[in-house]
């Protein structure tokens, strides 16, 4: 299925970075859910580079609806959106026509296209494509929020820096959803741009790692063996540009707890069914378990770095030094948050409208309930 | 699709612990792939529990080919193991029937299934359906490695203990797929071993981090979007009971490197394009570049610790002690390596039948070549 | 996606006329539908040959459930069933093992499979798989009827033969279930069996028409584009063996038809909205209208004839003679339609699985109550 | 999957007929494939409403193409095609909004899309649709014509008029593909326009059948069950809008055939394995055998007829006299042929992608070769 992602709920994405536009269709979202478009415009801000910290390239990301949605809401047909591109300057990337550049996909881009992909600015490769997947996802964050699915990402290391982890999910997860940098302790904020700062300074970037919340997703959704949803969102969020690993519970830090410290003890709360702990992160055998979900994509550092670096030329199979001219991200985890919400509230979508019919996420009563 | 995952070379699973059988069927497998039932008898073997580091109840892996393998060769039709279940001892698990055990899908399951799945021995969550999945595999990885392509898994880290990391990977490779117990430094084996058995006598248990690899995946495979080749894998890697992280180039590990040190310089090797070094695991922009795919599952701890444990009867809605009687395994890592290997292998013959074509696989002309 | 058929509810086929056994696995279905072993029982009898019209060859059709139901009902994971092979006599095939015969796949098998299927009386394109298939139709039949979705096929045309049309659909149904030889006027069944036995006496075989309805699907199922309720059950029914057509509404006899002549006229009939005629069989744009469905299969003869017939030996390249010996189906119009229905219930539990979730069949509330 | 169609080539439908534009996107075309724009000007206006036969609204169908182009050939990303909406009177509808045409999608879509879709022009119902379908198979049948494959489509009947039957195929094809009103006998055509006149003058519409051939498609495509060539050219042919029958070597008139009469005998034609007639329309046991393909589609009458009809306001329920106003189409087979053409092209490009690899329609060797 390649560029398409989803069973029910379905985006498909397309553009290149300096085509005439990038866009996507989102298929199968439930008719009538409101489509604002000043959230649309606000997570798309939340993409675009900012201040000291990201790229000068300037990115107003107008945005055309150009079907799907009548009179205000989601008609149940596909929905396109289409984000042109401007201020993309060819020229900047031109004499990299032919170099890898390390830790991109030029190279394999080659390869797998055959040297007929537009090379510019990156292509369809380019982060560009999030724009698109942005404005479906803001989409999908509407319609969740209206079954009472809360989604929020903060960016839980960045340059050696941690952020706090989650305490009470609700009232973190509206102050996340209000910042434009996602950090829970203001501090840790600061010190993470600092890193950033720095090395911007010496030409370099950083990574980290982001953590997603999601409060509100029904127990029972999910399937044991293959499509689990932890194996739906790993699928999308690996898409996330820089994303090379993705958690649940921290598992990766949590390598050597023993079975009983990992494990989260069942109680009653009220009617509901809950864990002391959410080591689990919120998923059991594959299945949501009615507790937050809690997951982690690592962001390896962005790749376009000014210092000189190895490379090959493909066109020639030679040997060449690279110098990456031009302004770059220094760091792209606090412009990726809002993407990971985005993928993550595309997947969700998907798959509760799998378990309960393509007219939930709409307001339809719950097969399950 | 749920219980069956592929495009072009597709797995469905079935089975639960206590029924007759559990049973994969294998569809898209190239025709001529000679099927080696000594070689999936002695995968199952090493999936078996075994020694004094598993359970004790008794699996002895017989398996049926029902169709599919003709004259000891694929035909290329749908092929389908079974393995009878034995030795299943509903009783030891009968008492569990309402109770949640923390970290198993019980709960998860009959909210899911309403009710109505087989509670006994875990049903279809059972950890006994990758004896099947295992089978398969090794179908997978015997057409893997007629076209060059060699696929380990290494215990990189239990109990606290960690493994050697990969260094001449053709010969790491050939020595894991001699051993029983998968690490690469025979020490660090022995006190993991230690580690495990220390857990067991308290009734505990232990998880860690697999890492596997992979040689042989030729340049420009995978998609720039959604199915990347990172989360094709991860998608079907979450199938793996217990697995709850995976990373490519060992990411989580890497979060505080710059960029300049986590880029891979490329550089001519003969005719080859090749990396120095292989942080980004074998993949950019979601496709292969020819070097080795590096990839590790963070495996939680086994969930059934004879400890006490608090947690609720789901069919009354009351607070209720667990204590889990029999033996158990005190880890997987050991057996889930092979399991990690299969699903690789599955996973890649999907992505190499989508990108060459159904018969490449079985030794037609690459239409990349 | 080959052998398995099927977004939320699938099926997957497997086996070889001549290996151990054929099989289906069904994932997906709603937990808690009652398997009832006998109607399964019946459904199989309706599919074997039998009486002067049919092969000698005996098939008693036991079957085995494998998984995926417990305690008599469904459990929602997936559903094995196993049909072992019997009676296959191998060497009544042997000597054409590399003669084509013409209608049938033996050539175009070779083609695709590389020479390396189960030639064996048809290996995995033998109708016997059409049996797996019946037995997984049965529970989806039950499932529907459940929701009040009722389906049945009549003969409506065989060896120049025309049966009456449908006219009150509930009794027809009704009755066409309770009969071996599904016609509506037995006058018809009559005069079809006889030119069925003149066809066989000159060995020779007849074809024919097969006409479905399905009564109780709800209004507004199906998608506009692609995923039409034609396209889908259109998709399914070509499986059939010597389905080489299908129509909705009798389409193809209507070509000559104005639209004024053609439309079906909208009324209100109490609270529902219903059409006069109904030569939309059911559907309009792809989406199901609350009128019953109706489709028709174009069966053609079958191509096991006993006159001598020109043909090739595909591994030589070489002309030759083709006499097949043994007897075979002068028709298989009889057998087929148990095909029909159980392809189309599985069809439609998909497609009601998708719109209304995954526990609707199982009884659960529409979420488009 | 609902508005995308494809595995390995995809294409994604989107658009209402009074919004902005409609679009198609393309994924997994192979890269280098010359994109022709005049090409696709062509094409669309093939699909044009013309002349006396068809509704005087002017489409003129100008086209941009978004992405996945450059430098005039595909670049393997996805291709989004926009064609935008002009000259659409709304008000021309309006007073229909809630009383359900006969014979069009106005009820079901209501219900489906539960009163949220834009129901301006028929929406997303729209055959204005097929215009970006077109689009799409300008490409793919480019793509075809690289690789020997050749489609044409006639109008074997319309209005109780049948044109005469393919012959030469090689020369029908290319007369067909250079002629506006696809008939082989220009006799025939005159009396098909005469009798669309005649119907138009009452106010009414005529139905008929399309035939298409393929010459070139290799031997050995397709899958013995559900992924049938027929089953999957079927399943997207039922989304031409009319379309409500598909059959394979004119099946539907050939019930009454008797095997000996409808087997096609095999013979060698040079080196190729040939067969004497083709009532099996290139297509055994699901895969095509080398033979050209010959399908067929029952083309309803247009509904929108100028008499008056009896239908329902589902707004109220209340029984209501439609009296459709305005120009419409009083026949679209001359318009739909082109779209049958790009539907089988691009179904066509998939089945070959997943059989060869992806490369195989850019030029690379095939591996099956």
């Amino acid at each position: 299925m390649k560029n398409t992602f989803g069973t029910s709920v379905a985006v498909t994405l397309f553009g290149e970075s300096h085509g005439p536009a990038v866009g996507a269709v989102m298929d199968g979202m439930a008719p009538g859910i409101p489509v604002d478009e000043d959230f649309i415009a606000r997570q798309l801000t939340l993409r675009r580079p900012w201040g000291e910290v990201s790229t000068a390239r300037v990115e107003p990301d107008r945005f055309e609806i150009v079907s799907g949605v009548f009179e205000g809401k989601t008609t149940g047909t596909p929905l396109c959106i289409l984000i042109p591109n401007e201020d993309a300057r060819s020229r900047d990337y031109a004499p990299l026509r032919t170099l890898a550049r390390p830790g991109h996909a030029d190279y394999t881009g080659y390869v797998k296209y055959r040297g007929y992909a537009d090379w510019r600015g990156g292509g369809h490769f380019s982060g560009r494509v999030t724009a698109a997947l942005t404005a479906a996802g803001a989409v999908a964050i509407t319609a969740l929020r209206r079954r009472g699915i809360v989604i929020g990402t903060h960016i839980a290391r960045c340059g050696g820096v941690s952020d706090r982890a989650f305490s009470d999910l609700p009232a973190d997860l509206a102050a996340l959803n209000k910042t434009a940098f996602a950090v829970l302790d203001a501090d840790a904020g600061v010190r993470m741009r600092e890193a950033i700062t720095a090395a911007a300074a010496e030409g370099d970037s950083v990574g980290g790692i982001l953590e997603t919340a999601v409060t509100g997703v029904p127990a029972g959704v999910g399937e044991p063996w293959f499509d689990t949803l932890e194996g739906l969102l790993a699928h999308a969020l690996f898409s996330i540009p820089g994303v090379k690993g993705v958690d649940f519970g921290g598992a990766f830090d949590r390598a050597d707890l023993r079975g009983s410290e990992y494990n989260d003890a069942f109680y009653m709360d009220g009617g509901a069914v809950r864990t002391r702990t959410n080591r689990n992160g919120g998923v059991n055998g594959g299945i949501s378990n009615g507790m937050p979900l809690l997951l982690r994509c690592a962001v390896k550092p962005t790749p376009s770095v000014r210092k000189q670096q190895e490379t090959v030329d493909f066109s020639t199979g030679e040997a060449a030094a690279l110098t990456i001219e031009g302004r770059h991200d220094p760091a792209i985890l606090h412009r990726a948050r809002v993407v990971a919400d985005s993928v993550t509230a595309l997947t969700l979508c998907d798959a509760l409208a799998l378990r309960y019919g393509t007219d939930w996420l709409g307001g339809a009563p719950c097969a399950a309930d």
